[in-house]
């Protein structure tokens, strides 16, 4: 059974091409990613996967919108040269990352009239990905006319917060009228790496109480208990919790109609500040975590210091997680820069031992590919690296949500 | 040496007369509140203190403004019935509280022009505050001419703070031209309890780590490492951290824009809404803990709710603030919940042993004065409970800063 994964930007459009046949080993049999859709240049980087073999194809093309984005990319999958499969009708089924699902979805579900209602429902509260993810859904219903189309919510996983950690103190009545509450993002990314975690430590995930930092070009934590989240770093939004790449994380919350009074800024103005201009960026002019090291080496005291920012908050939250979980049974870091950046890791980890966290720091340094673990052997608290796989995640639930038993844990 | 100190609030004015010839043993002749100052019926409670006995007494009328309440205070003060000072060149210096002293104050100091134009300059960050306690000041040069008054900040003892602990995550010219940073408040009490503390620990208090939480109408924590504060949960303003009485605390900063938005609420009356319509209040319509604890044991689910949100947030910030310090010598609780309230106390250091954290359950429901510990024999942590007293850390302070050699530890 082959499954197709898209997850549409505003922008951009990534895909992934699962053969989902062998059970819960799935076979990538192609990806690619669409960038700049609707500018001047827009990009294709296409890749096939044969066994150990992989060939990889870049194209500059204007691509006007997703519709184009996604016949683009329907043409390489079948195209004789670069493609993989013959024929659209070999795609079974297709798998799309929404971002907001709200309070309505917990697992993931068939698309139909009543999904794409609530995902427009749900605009207001993510302006920027929802309308989005949606465009994805329709052009693939157009493309792929009587396949299923399977969506999977950044939000589900988090829908098992109590309402003490989901509810923000303000009046009772903004939550029921206007949906004002934690939701949570990047839930794919946490219960994959809680998963494999807890299958790489020889654990029922069901067992463990884990602490999973997704530390990407977005970041956020996730304190889960017995495979169920707790609590999480983002909230109505992903701008808050941790600071990230240009995202600001937490504030105080008079911040943002003081800015607006001495900076004159309107709400627009405000957003796009929050969103694009602050976070890593804010403090040091760059966003990429690679390129902090490297001005960071140099002596840049901003770059500095936005590495002493950024691991002091994770530092915080882990221990705030580990208040709300009571024991940890282990650390997962994942994405971007927590599968790759062994400093961010080491300066979070250290000086935690007082709830049981010591890290091997030659571990920690080790240039082998991920998931390895990174803790010494007198931690109480397991240190895991593990490389996330957001749409394989999403091929799976989308697999198990058309097959006829729809137990979600199957495949897992 | 008799020192007056003064906490002007905008509608209200607290007193409390020390004698500090004893050194560092003072003692409190006389306190007294006065409450709806410029409304219709103002109120006056004045106590004084004979040894072990005291008298109070209480009146109605109305009091105009804040000049007429300090004319009234000074009146109870000399008045041969309820006064106990002769003549008001008795009183050697007025200690004032000053809410905000941005990064100019990191001690207490004489007030002079310089000091009330940086207090002025404050206004913006503290424009319910500020402007109050610069009134205060203003009256007591009039009322005492040629007695030096002293500002004690609530921000000064977190001046100490890295820059990764009180810098947001914002562009970083919005922290040089608008002086957007987290101050954090309360510090006269956090210094207070944790000098307290240390001497009841028996510690000096410069090789201690502690946690201070001091939960009263507003609520605020500190991790203070070797007697310097290194983090704190009030921000910019005191609308951030814990959820309080009818405060916010910690919010998405995406929801006060989608609240203007989506309840149509100008700038005034958000503000108005996050500070006096959330925290507790907004959650159950009390924002008393004694009202909640009340209505909780009647069943009210609003009441068990704010209960549940406001110890999770606590004990969020305790893990949060043990991943700061590395090690903890002792938490701290105090101001009115704090001190009075065991139930909060026990749900917030519940299930906390992984920081080494166990609380004796009986010794925290005594009934007995604080202060006094309450953790249990195997507990790695210290809890204590401790009374706190601003007014005479402001005095401290006071004498300290007109005596001359003016190390400001010397009393302490």
């Amino acid at each position: 059974m082959k499954i197709l994964v898209i997850n549409t930007g505003s922008s951009s459009l990534k895909y992934k091409l699962f053969n989902m046949e062998a059970s819960s080993k799935a076979v990538l049999l192609a990806d690619g990613i669409i960038e700049r859709i609707g500018e001047q240049k827009g990009k294709l980087t296409h890749t096939i996967f044969k066994g150990n073999q992989k060939k990889r194809l870049a194209r500059k093309e204007n691509i006007k919108n997703h519709k184009l984005g996604m016949h683009l990319a329907v043409n390489m999958l079948i195209d004789r040269e670069t493609g993989v499969i013959d024929d659209i009708s070999q795609i079974d089924a297709v798998g799309h990352r929404v971002v907001q699902g709200g309070e309505k979805f917990t697992t993931a579900v068939i698309i139909d009239n009543k999904v794409k209602k609530a995902i427009r429902e749900n605009f207001t509260l993510a302006p920027l990905h929802n309308p989005a993810n949606l465009t994805g859904i329709e052009v693939s219903e157009e493309l792929f006319p009587g396949i299923p189309n399977i969506a999977v919510f950044d939000t589900q996983f988090h829908q098992t917060m109590p309402e003490k950690a989901f509810l923000y103190a303000l009046p009772y009545e903004y939550y029921t009228k206007y949906k004002i509450r934690k939701y949570g993002f990047h839930g794919t990314s946490h219960k994959y790496v809680a998963t494999q975690a807890a299958r790489l430590m020889g654990k029922d995930k069901d067992k463990l109480n884990l602490i999973t930092i997704h530390l990407g070009n977005g970041c956020s934590m996730c304190a889960i208990e017995k495979g169920k989240c707790q609590d999480t770093s983002m909230g109505m939004t992903p701008l808050s919790g941790i600071m990230m790449g240009t995202r600001t994380g937490d504030m105080d919350p008079a911040i943002p109609g003081y800015l607006m009074e001495q900076a004159n800024l309107g709400t627009r103005e405000l957003n796009n500040v929050l969103n694009n201009k602050s976070g890593l960026k804010g403090i040091c002019d760059l966003s990429d975590m690679r390129d902090i090291h490297e001005a960071s080496a140099k002596g840049n005291d901003r770059a500095k210091l936005a590495i002493e920012m950024f691991t002091f908050q994770i530092k915080k939250y882990i221990g705030a997680y580990a208040a709300v979980l009571g024991s940890v049974d282990a650390l997962v870091f994942t994405a971007g820069i927590g599968e790759n950046d062994d400093i961010i890791r080491a300066k979070v980890c250290e000086n935690l031992s007082i709830m049981g966290i010591e890290m091997n720091l030659q571990k920690n340094s080790s240039k082998a590919i991920p998931p390895f673990s990174i803790h010494s052997k007198n931690s109480s608290v397991q240190v895991w690296v593990v490389p996330t796989n957001e749409e394989l995640e999403i091929a799976r639930q989308a697999l198990n949500t058309i097959s006829q038993d729809g137990r979600q844990d199957n495949l897992l």
